[in-house]
């Protein structure tokens, strides 16, 4: 079968497509944009809306112990292991639509349009509905499929708890109906390399790329890892701002800057040698409001580190500058840094394979794309549990995590029909 | 008279005075510290006790419509111009006892001594005690002595308003029995150089530099001036920290740091080529604790800069820079910078020959000090009204403006032997 063939079948479905987007927003939505929580009647609605639409196609529906809904177009040989697409239904408060449910959407597009085609797959071709993915509400992100491929420790069940009520994560689930007892005696992982050949996920890029190069889709590389500090502080001391000279100043401010200026050079440093996709962000600078006044050298100032990359040479010398330059700025400048904990993920290449497989379809179908490191995704997860995977993104307006993150049709059905040619390659016939 | 005469004087009265500092300090203490707001009850207690005490010691007492206390021990010529010396009564809130009332009490403590003495000056030798120094209370400093001399539009007594009651200047005034109307009227300023030879203010130093040097006195060489801008914010987009490129960035944080990076340099280098006495500050630094994240690019930083010099040229210089770099800066990051208002006061030498009176008594006393370039005080306000100024500072613990500010009798009593043996030499005799 051509590509041609596939793309005229995901075309005739993309109204499906768009119900089941419109469905999701009027029941999940907020005073602005869409709260769907991680386990909670919203992100419910929605794996039960998959469920149920499964059903109606004639897909084979399951949930696992965590939640996470799967709906499979069987193949030939049922022990063989199968395709896995999909991505998470959850998103953050006032959140955007289609950060993570476009994923699912697609996944269950690509099926049912296959499944018109009459194609019978060698292998199960499953698309799944993820929860718990955004870091917003227990701490953690990707938990649904940490949870999926038993890379969550049993006992943050119950340790890990919901920011906005307190309560915990064992709570909330059973609360939805999850056999949180099952979780808890598992010894088998539900998605493995034993079962799963390959994961797919198709997502809205988050940043301002694809727009910018005015291209619909891009086919990631390596999902960026990152050296973090949260909750890093300079502690110097008080003092009048006219009163003490310099070299009496404990000045918190200036050892900050002194640090982020150090670290945005290393980065264009970096950067100049070839290191490529680089990120540093401080979010979050702030001198204490209680005590700070423009007339007071400032005694303390808080802020956070955040390093991106896509190699794990570049994230360890950032990370050896951080401690380096704080130590020498702080003998300096006579103040101390409590820097906190360092966090962080390594960064996970995407399988080369399934790239090709993705590159290949959007050529075919004459869908132009580019590559380009993404950020977080569960692709990462399941790509640490050895399966290999890929990732299909998807140009987005506004950004992510907001209520005016949006996509157009025309690029969902380009990323969905890329997706879906992959798919149907990769099956076996 | 010699100055060891004075000297002893001086020191047979140290009880009088320990015992008006620590009847304010009962009468005007807070859960920490001391609060004598600007026109107060408490800085009231501290007037009231102020001619109360004069009275006793048969020193002539008045307020001004400002209320502003005066003790004159009068001289032979009534008509010609006097002597000045005093400081201010009020605080910050939970500040310490001496910042101000030092000055007041070493006045009435020089006086009384004098009277000890039987010194009958040529002209007319006034302790003052002046109200609402601190700008903390109605966002303007020197409130008291600009009211003496003449130098605020009387307009600002009704648009003034305390930050902590939202009551107007004149109304927390009238409250006290000030005569407002009389204010409002009045043509001819209450201190003005056509009745104030001099003036001479004792304050403690707000900074570290005499514990540091182990010096008990300082002689104020000038008044440091500053460019201030209280109220600037960058501003640039919020972007999701992985997602967004360097070249898509719009970082408010970065262009900050930057900015506050030049402004060191400058310093130091200004430093370098022997521009004396310069400070820089940035008190206050923080990103929107409502939108910032470690996982944001930051769109919003708010600062403050306060740069301080004791020359024109210098502040000149560090205001063109900060325009300068500022346009450079949102030029090439792609983000823009509202600086708000520009505030501060021009630097204010103080009177060289003053300053050789006040050296000498120090000299002929044996007491060691120093010179170094001092803060904003009412010295500066009498100064621009025309009146030769001086001060002399004397050695303080822990900074000034919080609860822990200290000073050492011992201190008191060296600066206020250097303040009377000076008055008693310029008085005419």
């Amino acid at each position: 079968m051509d590509t041609n063939t596939i793309a005229q079948a995901i075309d005739a479905r993309l109204p499906f497509a768009e119900a089941m987007f419109h469905d999701l927003e009027a029941q999940t939505c907020d005073d602005q944009g869409v709260t769907r929580p991680a386990w909670s009647p919203q992100d419910q609605y929605a794996a039960d809306l998959v469920a149920d639409t499964a059903r109606s196609l004639a897909l084979e529906v399951s949930y696992d112990p965590a939640g996470n809904v799967y709906a499979t177009l069987p193949g030939i040989d049922r022990s063989a292991p199968g395709l896995l697409t999909g991505s998470h239904l959850d998103s953050v408060p006032k959140g955007g639509n289609y950060d993570g449910a476009a994923g699912v959407v697609a996944g269950l597009t690509a099926l049912v349009s296959l499944k018109d085609l009459g194609v019978k797959p060698q292998y199960d071709i499953t698309a799944v509905g993820l929860r718990g993915e955004e870091s917003v509400w227990y701490g953690i992100a990707y938990l649904g499929s940490r949870l999926a491929v038993g890379a969550l420790p049993t006992t943050e069940l119950d340790q890990l708890c919901r920011g906005d009520t307190g309560r915990s994560l064992s709570d909330h689930m059973a609360e939805l109906g999850c056999d949180v007892d099952a979780l808890r005696r598992s010894t088998t992982p539900y998605i493995s390399p034993a079962n799963t050949r390959a994961y797919l996920e198709l997502h809205i890029e988050q940043g301002p790329v694809l727009v910018s190069d005015n291209l619909p889709v891009a086919i990631p590389t390596t999902i960026r890892g990152n050296v973090r500090f949260p909750y890093a502080r300079c502690l110097g001391a008080y003092e009048h701002s006219a009163a003490a000279p310099r070299e009496h100043r404990q000045d918190a401010v200036l050892a900050v800057v002194e640090l982020v200026a150090a670290l945005e050079q290393f980065w264009l440093d970096q950067e100049a040698a070839g290191e490529p996709d680089t990120v540093l962000t401080v979010g979050k600078l702030f001198t204490d409001a209680a005590q700070h006044a423009m007339t007071k050298v400032p005694g303390e100032c808080s802020f956070t580190l955040n390093v991106g990359g896509t190699t794990q040479t570049f994230l360890d010398a950032a990370r050896s500058l951080i401690y380096e330059r704080t130590r020498q700025i702080a003998a300096k400048r006579r103040v101390s840094f409590e820097l906190g904990d360092c966090v962080g993920s390594d960064p996970t290449p995407l399988d080369a394979n399934l790239r090709r497989w993705l590159s290949q379809s959007a050529n075919d179908l004459g869908i132009a794309h580019r590559e380009m490191a993404t950020v977080g995704h569960d692709a990462s997860i399941f790509a640490r549990a050895g399966i290999p995977s890929a990732m299909v993104l998807i140009r987005n307006q506004h950004g992510s995590h907001n209520a005016q993150e949006a996509i157009e049709m025309a690029d969902f059905r380009l990323g969905t029909q890329v997706l879906t040619s992959s798919l149907y390659q990769m099956s076996g016939i």
